[in-house]
């Protein structure tokens, strides 16, 4: 299949919420979704940036019923490990389920990884449910690590209230 | 007790790789630590910082027997969910073994929830070994949500020849 990757621009903003919203949904967590394009538009393409997107594009013939040409990202931000330096937070990679199976995410994965070592990073970070055995199984093969099996690591979030809390002093 | 936590500067950099590397040994992963000062004070005191550190100072009264008084550090950098925005992620958050149940952990991640509210930021996400369990325990009376346990998210990473791997098209 014909599909380009490139990084992407502010006018890719209202793909890439409705991405992020397909993806939630995918993972049936949708309510947990609060961004917006607006958010998006103004903390990714200002000067500083907190974060960068690859889109994957394909040609118009092969548009979704929908009539989507933008149809997977990798999001992504520059990390750093108190251990082993720079590194790259890849916070979602997401296809399309009809552009599944093409090596679209393999693509989109391998161009973070090189942008990862281009700017000096020594690893590429990330989550992902265990219960999204085809992505697991597929992290895995790319001889990705799983630091929470064999650390124990956990990831946690403090958010909310009981982040407004913890800030008093 | 009588200590002081104010944003850490270019001279700090000796005391945060001591104290990197002493936080490593209490995790018995010592052997993962590849970074060194000379790292630290590029990444982290030039004009775009990969990273920020709040340090935890006492008087010299207090100094340890081996001189230090630099005796607790909290080490983050800013982030972005993709469901809520701007975040800041805590890589570590350490105080030295005598220092412990003073309040000098509590005071240093109260001052990245801070800094975390001030820059408009929704999240503050860490990881914590399952085995620490007087850490998870802090973290869990403090509000602090267990993603790994209640989403089933993993913490994976990829580095080394799997990077460079993944990095070739």
């Amino acid at each position: 299949m014909d599909f380009s990757v490139r990084a992407a621009n502010l006018e890719d903003s209202k793909d890439i919420a409705r991405m992020i919203m397909e993806l939630a949904e995918y993972e049936k967590l949708a309510d947990h979704v609060k961004i917006t394009q607006k958010d998006l538009e103004r903390d990714g393409f200002s000067k500083n940036p907190f974060f960068h997107v690859v889109i994957t594009e394909v040609p118009e013939q092969h548009r979704t019923k929908e009539g989507h040409t933008k149809i997977g990202y990798a999001f992504y931000y520059y990390s750093y490990s108190s251990w082993k330096g720079r590194s790259i937070y890849m916070q979602d990679l997401y296809v399309m389920p009809e552009f599944r199976g093409k090596g679209v995410g393999k693509t989109l994965m391998s161009k973070v990884a090189q942008l990862a070592l281009a700017a000096g990073c020594h690893q590429l970070n990330f989550t992902v449910a265990d219960q999204n055995k085809p992505s697991m199984d597929f992290y895995l093969s790319q001889g990705c690590f799983d630091v929470t099996a064999s650390l124990g690591y956990h990831y946690m979030c403090c958010e909310g209230k009981a982040l407004e809390h913890l800030a008093q002093p």
